[in-house]
């Protein structure tokens, strides 16, 4: 049951088996959108005088009867139909007769798969944004909760200068905000309506592009109708973005936990039940949530790369490479939200060392704050950087762990409420 | 001359001549952004206590002359420096003595980088969006002039529907509003001062980071100094996005234009002087500036990609790889703005083929419109298709080539007010 | 059913269902690596002594029955096993209690894991070299066949010199050859036996690695158990060199066909059941095999960057990480295979249009024949490239379309019978 | 001084900012195989009667003295030639007039480029396999000399079981087997002469491939015209690959060694002036090579990505955009050499900490052995395995530090002997 079947013709199975794709299984994610396009389809097609009020009104029917079914789980994508707009279309024609042929008039499956496209991004950015969201909250509220709580920080993985849970923690939630940015960029690429624009040229029907675009609720249009069409690609990779944006700062935290919760760090634990053993050695607690949280997110920074390279160098116009696309997106969202959610349930159970910093090993991290003292007694940097250094050549270097941190995003100033009204700000700012 | 040099110590000239990179070269580039960041540091010391009124004054007028040095071209990074910072820091040692010393402190060579690539990063922002700027109204301006020149539109590469030169330089033109949202997006991430998170856990100094941040024009701080370090690698990834978006829009373009080339479209041309022949055939002319262009963007494509795999599963803190990423992120810049440039000044010089249609390849364009002519007589779709279908068949079908096409985005009505509109909300919408 | 459950430990059902990943399906390309690694292991504990001759014998009768079943095709990783490995232990402790535990002593799932994948590499690489050479065989004949077929040669898509169909189809051919090189390269580093490296630190167990070398046709062995242990991700990554490296040069030959099936050159076609029809324009024939070919390659071409993004910058030692490539690395190498057939099964149908060179826009093809002339006539090439030139600039120059080349690679000497030779010496040089 | 200038034509001072790239530089490292391409080819020329004895003599000669001006260091490429290509010639008719401009006939850039190419890639992999081969042998002594040095193995960065310094030192030697594999494939690739194929589609002159293949010392022809055009891009990305393998492995190495410094673990440590200090922190001694390392390689391993993307869906025959393949390409090569070098300058200054293990927090490593030890006597692994668990659990673990580990390849029997063997194998292959 293809579109395109001609009598005279017919696709061999070889060809069929090749490039049929995946789009039965991706499809389900769209169908709703499928469905609610039409919709303002057929209403403005019959404002437009090419549907009659009752054919209007039969679409309609049949239309939100598919959208029961999809909300009630009958709805399934049978294996005879190529994708979802075959089946929505048998489905009419079957129900309606030539009334549900009527519906493709100017549009072609180009933009009917755009504006699903388009739909699905608007809501998943926004899902995404939700889930950012929340462990935003939660990496803040541990960061006021361990505030208190030192650890060394490190540069060049050497043992540097003190750092903070408080510090921690918050740098985490702080850099989702730039991740915000990357998310609403998205939001406003996907955020402009390609339905009519057809195959990618447009068509001589006198369609009224706004109607659809209002009753969709979309910002404005993707007016002209190649750009409509070169959209396919570029909104996924626009998208891809904001996803790898996120992924990257998913995947750096992952590190940090891995390694903090080596016996070498023992920064950080979770309870038995949210890691796991190993098969040949009992002694074992695995960070394996955190791994794959890293993997997987390192895995959706790829999905720049990946929608590039199949879309890179194609001159303007549809080509059957897009169909790809949906094959790399999808599962690249599934990914990235179910990697937010499992990061913010361990985060729930995460148990903080509170006594790190009482290892010797960790004394020169308070060098700094010597130097700094003698600073703030007048002695030129470099000079009171020339003695400490020396006292501990020495061995004759104490250190002082008692600290006064007191400027905006220092330990004993973190600045949590200037950060969440900046991420309340930019989580608004749509 | 390395700030870390100690007197014991004596670096391998081996290993120096492997660590040293391309700073020096690179550093030209943020040498302005060092000085006004040091002034603005001088003024913020000595407004918490640090610096003497007149160890604050003679900072300041040592870095004006340095800043008049730069301004003037005799600014120089002697090869004995190792970067910009080093370079500073010596010229104000030389000349103020112990006051010269005075200005590292609170601050470390990691956040003045950042400050440096964040002022950078905006500036460089702010320039590439002047230059879309200037090729969306190339572009528009050529849409508007060519709207009437009809060309083949294509789906799988095969001759499809009509198009037209109005929508195909349109096409490009609005999808720049796409690059905008995300170089907006950059931008944000940019436009927070990093400045005082030091070595990235802050000082315990009592800086007033609010205070440089209103003076170097920062919209707000990078508060958490953890945050702030991280932002090292972050904000380059942001940026190259942005950059990626705009390649992309450009490399696309660039191939359309390669194709068009080609005898066996004949579309466009420029001329002579804007071509390049061969060294071994008399008869060509070769798009070698779109070729280039096509190939630069497609490596600026790469960048986020390059960036990740540097800064990928490194956990928290400053790591010397970092040092890396201004030699892929500066060139990147400087490419992209080259290749908007060079776009332009072709595009005010090409030429349009307005005959193209009328070659008897091109008559199958016209079937669609056949379809959708009985469409509005009232004829199902699917029906309407099918005739044509059968009419192409058997040789029957004559093309009709006076297109009225109305709706908005189409071929009749490109609307390019609108899309200017939209662009400048874009623009101006930082 | 997980191999490191302990008693009191109850792994969190969320926990489970993220970390639970794609091993129940993928599994099986691997069960029958896994039951024959499973045989050899027994047999060299056996043999040194920490089997009885009993034990042996019902390991290996149970491992044959399930090789049987796999065979069959009545084998299947039920839901309650995590993969393939836990579902053997299963099966083997089911059947013979204490006697199915014991197979486990000396090695660990890792070492389990990484001895299937070299096992898979080295069939999935064998196989995918007899694509090649069907392909190659295919392409060669063409070249042959088609040999007197003059076509336009482009450089810069600007039309250059004569080429041929022979030239075309023999370049593929010819290419390939560098493809098996990469391949060979691959299947050494498959070829080396990592069992018995255990968790990748080796065992105190007395095993006999050479014999489990021998028993499965290893090489050699890959000594060092870091180093075994370092082979997760890295054979992945050779392997997909390889693969990259046969679907470039598939991705070319698809660009090359989707341009040839345009009307605009209108080269190549194919049969009306091997394309596809448009569902809005009537007239279409439309390559998507090819696009698809493309595509799916260009996505292959991704792996080795995707596999870098997953493993880069993890020290040595087993990640959870590793998880994630099976799911990368097994579907793009059904997917070259799927490419290589499909492309084979495309050229045996595919239709040459022998009358390209006689259109008019080709004349200048043979500007370059007349400068070499002139040069044969002891005319220095750039006075004779000079007069041609003009000739061409005054509309004086007429074409001389008959061809003689007769150096090795040339229109009239394409050499396929060294090309032959030089593909057969790559095929079975390992 | 462009080839292709004509007369009528003056290419704008614009477009050639442009497009000139970064020839001039890049080219002194292929200037070598220039001059030595076209001795061969002069030779051919006259074997082929298109020079006479007298043109050969005057053009060796010539040639003969730019190869001494070479190798003395006074040899240049002025700012007005563009490549090496052109001042070749320019210095050939300086000196002969019209004899000078003969050594153009039967081929192109394109192919003098190609030849260039290949050359400098098989120079480069034989320096590259030497370097690894001398980093291979620091490897191997190293492992040899620390073999008795146990050190915590770790799998998920969790403590797991004992390692030690001859496995870590031997794993990297062993793995680099694997990428001399890469390497020999890639020297077979380049391994075939591409001259004479001129643009792309051979010539009519009646060129003896063959005699320059013999000459320029290659294996054998790449004998399709097209094939070899098209080996532009594929030569670099298939040594891509090799390179990317190579550097793969120094990544992981550099990561291990940073992470290895860290006061955390305390393993390895260097000279103090091999290290680095920290303009603000006295008491750090930072892995600034070993991060740069893993930095460049990290880098190199974005090439075979890098050159896909500028490559990747151009049909057959050059196009511009491979002039930037230079650009990418010889730098990567450059870097890769110098990280070999000063990796295994690194190792032969490195310290090795004896007495790690004895820290308590190493004590789980050996629970392994007693579970291993149970199984010998007898205990099903299973049930071995538990009652290690509890015993951990219990607080009742001691461990036994001493290890007898003989299979091959682990602690006890590090086979570097065969290890050495193996590399010589695949060292020699070619």
């Amino acid at each position: 049951m293809k579109l395109w079947n001609k009598e005279q013709q017919e696709t061999s199975a070889i060809i069929e088996q090749f490039t049929v794709g995946n789009d039965r299984v991706l499809d389900l994610e769209i169908a709703e959108y499928d469905l609610r396009a039409s919709k303002a389809h057929a209403r403005m097609l019959h404002s437009v005088g090419i549907l009659s009020d009752g054919e209007r009104e039969d679409l309609l029917r049949e239309l939100d009867r598919l959208l029961e079914e999809l909300e009630e789980g009958s709805f399934t994508i049978e294996e005879k139909f190529e994708d979802i707009h075959s089946k929505i279309e048998y489905e009419l024609t079957q129900a309606l007769g030539q009334t549900g042929k009527k519906i493709h008039a100017g549009r072609s499956r180009n933009d009917q798969v755009l504006v699903c496209l388009h739909l699905y991004a608007k809501d998943q950015i926004l899902e995404i944004k939700k889930l950012v969201r929340e462990l935003f909250d939660r990496l803040i509220a541990l960061s006021e909760q361990y505030k208190e709580v030192i650890i060394p920080g490190y540069t060049h993985m050497q043992v540097a200068m003190p750092s903070s849970f408080g510090l921690w923690f918050g740098a985490y939630a702080e850099s989702l905000v730039d991740d915000l940015y990357m998310l609403n960029a998205a939001y406003r690429v996907a955020d402009q309506n390609p339905l009519g624009s057809a195959a990618g040229f447009g068509t001589s029907l006198p369609l009224d592009r706004t109607m659809t675009t209002e009753a969709l609720d979309f910002r404005t249009l993707k007016y002209n109708s190649v750009a409509a069409q070169m959209s396919r690609g570029r909104l996924e990779k626009m998208t891809s973005f904001a996803l790898s944006a996120v992924a990257g700062t998913l995947s750096k935290m992952a590190m940090d936990v891995c390694l903090y919760m080596s016996q070498n760090f023992g920064f950080l634990s979770f309870p038995d039940e949210l890691t796991t053993g190993s098969s040949i050695m009992p002694h074992k607690k695995n960070p394996d949530v955190f791994e794959l949280v890293r993997a997987k997110c390192n895995r959706v920074q790829n999905l720049p790369n990946e929608l590039t390279l199949i879309t890179g160098n194609l001159p303007n116009g549809y080509h059957r490479d897009f169909q790809l696309l949906k094959d790399s997106f999808f599962p690249a969202v599934e990914t990235l939200k179910s990697c937010l959610s499992i990061s913010h349930f361990m985060f729930e159970h995460v148990q903080v060392n509170t006594n790190v910093i009482y290892d010797e090993k960790y004394d020169y991290l308070f060098s700094v704050e010597k130097v700094n003292k003698n600073v703030m007694r007048g002695v030129p940097f470099r000079e009171a950087y020339r003695k400490v250094g020396e006292a501990i050549a020495k061995g004759t270097f104490r250190p002082d762990k008692k600290l006064k941190h007191t400027h905006e995003g220092s330990i004993g100033n973190l600045c949590n409420e200037e950060i969440k009204e900046k991420f309340n700000q930019a989580y608004r700012s749509l």
